[in-house]
């Protein structure tokens, strides 16, 4: 079959923060880390006008000129949107064509893993590759930023960059992004709750409202802390980064997106030896939590049994 | 009886940090509350040349030229020790004759409401009357921060404030004390242990020597936080209030001063509707916490009956 010699695959892994979310936002560099869980998506030419995406999640179908919303594939329609508009044409993609997207992940985009990232990251590479484009990463960077945006108005990016470099990254919301090395052992829980981030970011605006001068100088401190972080994490000092991890853990509960289970989770991890640190993972206020140093001695429920993996974007 | 004719009694509050503890001793302001529980102490002169002390922790006697060193009651024989030195011969003491200083108190010395200055406060005031002394609060203020770095090297002369003065006072260590009104309701729970603050301190230096930039930034932020919440202490908006001393606590546990236990009774607290703002009181890694607002629906085990009142220092 002509279809499937043509077709295209690539995959990006999952990602997570390790330690910088909101001060992110606010001009702060963060460490953010890819996992060795990937969201694959296989590209594969259609003789027909269609659009098709199929995934664990569902299916959409349009023709490719009347394409649709759908909340499920927002990312992906955002990244197809971005590519096929800019570069369509200028590939020649005859007009009676189309695709199919095939989509599959190694886990669930319930739980804070950039499932969005990754997808997006990974779409936007087939997508280059069909319509005759060799983005680079900075460009690649860049798209996927712009479907980011475009989605939900608004994010620091870091994400992106870990699905595209892999590893562990210190990343700046210029784009500015360093692979560090060596990789960190992790433990990673999820908390069995999630309020989704845009939610929490309009939580802290409220609380910062009220407290505007306090807020700014804790983004100050926080951006401080995760500077020595990165420091600490590009030298592999782990016993260090563990204790920054913990002392930006106090200032994300001064921010309000602490709760009496993630600190409940938190202080069992912090308990067993072969803990360095732990906080929260991401935005709070639900989702994960994060040890630096995987625990032996503690048990936890809910572990998502994932490790810091070098690969980054791979286009087969 | 002559000797019980000429008895002198007086009595001083129980004391507890509202917010600021730490940073206090960096130069912050902070909140300190006197409580409706009371140490008193009785002197009574005596025909012979003794000192002797009573109260439910023991007993205590000794030639009154002759005094020796005891645990116990190093506070009290500090206080002697202090006014004794200064004005016994001014105030024309016969040799021949003693005081045996009776102590009672309201609450267990073993729970953080500050029985060491309640009792300092206190034994000062009838041995300045006993020696015909009529200190200003200023010059007992000072007479007890001598006795206070005398018997423990160091300490912020917070508790010692709000026993001389009652009810909530805005303090710093200068020495400058605002009090406040009106007086909050409060909740304050004891945790089941408590670390020495000498021993918290003493961990808080050597996690300082190791980020000491961090540190010193947030004990900045911690008097930054400290000074607004004596304002909004003193219009009496405890809504605020309480907004700064969940901040506060974020900040505490940065510091390093929080654990597992501490922050469970804590975020117990803030799920209650009476409750404006909950946190440690006093150097934490134990003792107890403290809730703005009394809780009704929620029920924490080793509730200490106390509420702020504004009678400090009372000489009868």
């Amino acid at each position: 079959m002509n279809q499937i010699d043509s077709s295209i695959r690539a995959s990006a892994p999952g990602t997570l923060m390790l330690l910088g979310e909101h001060a992110v936002l606010h001009g702060s560099r963060a460490l953010v880390l890819a996992v060795d869980k990937r969201i694959r998506v296989e590209l594969t030419p259609l003789d027909e006008p269609q659009l098709e995406i199929e995934s664990a999640l569902g299916q959409y179908r349009a023709p490719i000129d009347q394409r649709h919303a759908d909340a499920t594939f927002s990312f992906i329609l955002a990244a197809f949107e971005h590519c096929y508009t800019a570069f369509a044409v200028e590939a020649g993609i005859s007009p009676g064509t189309g695709v199919r997207l095939q989509v599959e992940s190694d886990f669930s985009h319930l739980v804070g893993l950039g499932s969005s990232a990754a997808v997006t990251v990974a779409t936007l590479a087939v997508l280059n590759r069909w319509l005759g484009q060799s983005p680079n990463s900075d460009q690649l960077f860049e798209q996927a930023r712009a479907v980011m945006l475009r989605v939900q108005g608004r994010g620091s990016g870091a994400d992106l960059a870990a699905a595209i470099e892999g590893g562990m990254v210190a990343y700046h919301q210029s784009g500015e992004r360093q692979k560090l090395a060596p990789l960190p052992s992790i433990g990673l829980y999820y908390c069995g709750y999630k309020l989704k981030t845009p939610l929490v970011l309009e939580r802290v605006a409220e609380a910062a409202e009220q407290l505007p001068l306090l807020y700014q100088h804790l983004y100050q401190l926080m951006a401080e802390c995760a500077e020595q972080a990165c420091e600490a994490a590009g030298q592999g000092d782990w016993t260090l980064l563990g204790r920054l991890m913990n002392y930006y853990q106090g200032l994300m509960d001064a921010l309000g997106v602490n709760d009496a289970k993630l600190s409940q989770m938190i202080y069992q991890l912090r308990g067993d030896s072969l803990v360095q640190g732990a906080k929260i993972s991401g935005s709070g206020l639900g989702d994960c939590v994060i040890s630096l140093g995987q625990p032996q001695a503690v048990e936890l429920p809910d572990r998502i049994p994932v490790q810091v993996a070098s690969l980054g974007l791979r286009l087969d």
